[in-house]
């Protein structure tokens, strides 16, 4: 006897299969939906799901690492939605034409496991990361915060740059990249943004005067990007690039007179900049500060650092607004990812005829 | 400066795209290849990576468990492909049409992260199951065994029969399940198969003569499909449907009284029908009688158990097989799961126009 389907999502993938939203059809729907206006709703999306920590099974990312690159699995549930992202990171890739970070995920069922909506996610974690930067700094930085340093003017650059603009009131940019064509590619393209640009000689020239200084750069080292002389009372780390053992952008000492916010611990101190401070190195996880349980900055003066390596669940976040977007602008096509079966008890008999698959 | 790809797989990639084989089009593959010969070639596959058990990166798989079911990730990688399955486990699917398990998953390129194959797994994982158990049983069975009971007669069944049949030459077939309709399926499926099989009342008959016994039972509980009084000397024991906390078919005195043999005994020991054993229970890893390093059955009279849980090699061996006989046979289409960038430091140029997307 068949039950009836309550959830529509669900009763979708029984019709009809898995929603898949490819790379090109997630820009269209970017295209279309504003770029800013994404990043605001994912953001608002981290900010309800961060706001119900407890109800998620969260788990550090499961990384395969070679001498190149890392290959990454990022799963997430509450009682309701499984979600899992792949991810790369291969600093070397640009060479071959291909991204640094290429990614794809899916959003489930946890009732049943079905597999609802499979997702580009490259564009999408640009968006994401820049999303929750910018939230971490809504809650983290001085109110009055309108200029900020951006070093590192990657495939990530702008959109951290667009978050900040819309979501903080950020007008003016200082930017600095080892290679001058990248930060002329992000002059390029946030022209008639609105944005005041600034492309500066050093790191240390574009985070004089900042009062936000975001980082991120893509060499897989650890790197000193922020040294302590460079820092000025008051300034919000936005610290992006350094997210994975053996890859950080700030001098220890920065850590040592600061106030450290991180997303998830466990898996922060594999991967952050906290990986070369003692284990009782306190930190604050950024939730906490958000349900009013931790307090945020303590004073004008205070430096504080948003320790980011990226965490699943503002994936799960990203996710829920792709799928919930892609269906209402129409984007995306029904595919058969696991086979519709006349019988579920009967997969064999599925490979009896073309009709019986198609069925 | 773009460097020159040397791998075939990736320079497919970044020309066209991720290679994508849905449900209908695995089961077309399945059928024009022929079912048994896909067993043989998986079963070649699983055998030729297992004897090179050291070259993988291995880990247990991350479950995710709720009331009703699990959902898991099972990554594993060597120096050159890295593979990952997503695949669930629900027994009350069927009354909504749906199937117990459903699974996908990719095969990606460690040196690059791209993810050059992205296929169905559903019916793999059925191919991929049955391919490790008569694997094991050819080394781990009496020669002679001619008769094998088969437990539990819904998806898997068939294809746990052919292998078999195929790979080993069970010429008979006694079968039992809870739901008789499952049985008739069973023999309906396998008609013209050249098996004799014979629907048995209770599982003490159908085990009754059986040289091997398969129990591939869904019912998610310690249940005791297997007791002690059943159990023949010489018997080898297929013990496939105990593959999660809590899900277990054996009776702990058949244990006790065999010799167990497992896949990967970190993710066998939470898995496995040894999970209530104690963690010194002695067992052997299954590759290292595949290498001569340890023994496998000891006499005819010896009692042998699989007890298999499924491992993430198993699926990409099986991935292996599916992306080449794809390729080969022309199956299956190109998809962009992650963007075609005319320029990969410009992700947010991407956005610009369609035609620098689709470029």
């Amino acid at each position: 006897m068949k039950t009836t389907v309550q959830n529509p999502d669900l009763a979708r993938f029984v019709e009809a299969g898995t929603l898949y939203l490819g790379a090109p059809e997630a820009a269209e729907l970017v295209r279309r939906h504003g770029v800013a206006a994404c990043i605001e709703a994912i953001a608002a999306n981290i900010r309800a799901d961060f706001l119900r920590w407890a109800d998620f099974d969260k788990t550090a990312r499961v990384a395969a690492h070679s001498d190149v690159g890392v290959i990454e699995l990022m799963p997430v549930a509450d009682a309701q939605r499984y979600s899992f992202k792949y991810v790369n990171g291969h600093p070397g890739n640009t060479r071959l034409g291909l991204s640094t970070v290429m990614a794809f995920g899916v959003l489930a069922d946890v009732a049943t496991g079905a597999p609802l909506f499979l997702s580009e996610l490259t564009l999408t974690t640009a968006l994401r990361t820049a999303a929750m930067s910018a939230l971490a700094a809504k809650v983290l930085a001085r109110p009055d915060s309108r200029v900020m340093a951006l070093i590192g003017n990657g495939a990530q650059s702008e959109f951290q740059a667009l978050a900040f603009q819309h979501l903080l009131g950020i007008t003016e940019l200082r930017v600095y990249d080892v290679d001058p064509a990248a930060s002329a590619k992000l002059v390029g393209n946030l022209q008639g943004s609105g944005l005041r640009v600034t492309v500066c000689a050093s790191t240390a020239e574009a985070v004089r005067g900042a009062d936000i200084v975001t980082t991120v750069t893509a060499d897989k080292r650890n790197a000193l990007i922020l040294t302590p002389e460079m820092i000025q009372p008051g300034m919000h780390l936005n610290a992006v690039g350094g997210d994975c053992p053996g890859k950080t952008e700030l001098h220890g000492d920065i850590l040592h007179a600061s106030k450290v916010f991180v997303e998830y611990e466990p898996q922060s101190r594999i991967e952050g900049e906290i990986q070369h401070q003692p284990a009782d190195f306190a930190v604050t996880e950024f939730w906490q500060v958000l349900r009013g349980e931790r307090s945020g900055r303590d004073s004008a003066d205070q430096v504080t650092v948003f320790d980011s390596v990226g965490f699943a669940l503002e994936d799960f976040s990203a996710l829920r607004f792709m799928q919930q977007t892609a269906e209402h602008l129409g984007l995306g096509e029904r595919i058969a990812l696991v086979p519709p079966l006349a019988d579920p008890k009967n997969l064999f008999g599925s490979l009896r005829a073309t009709a019986a698959v198609a069925a």
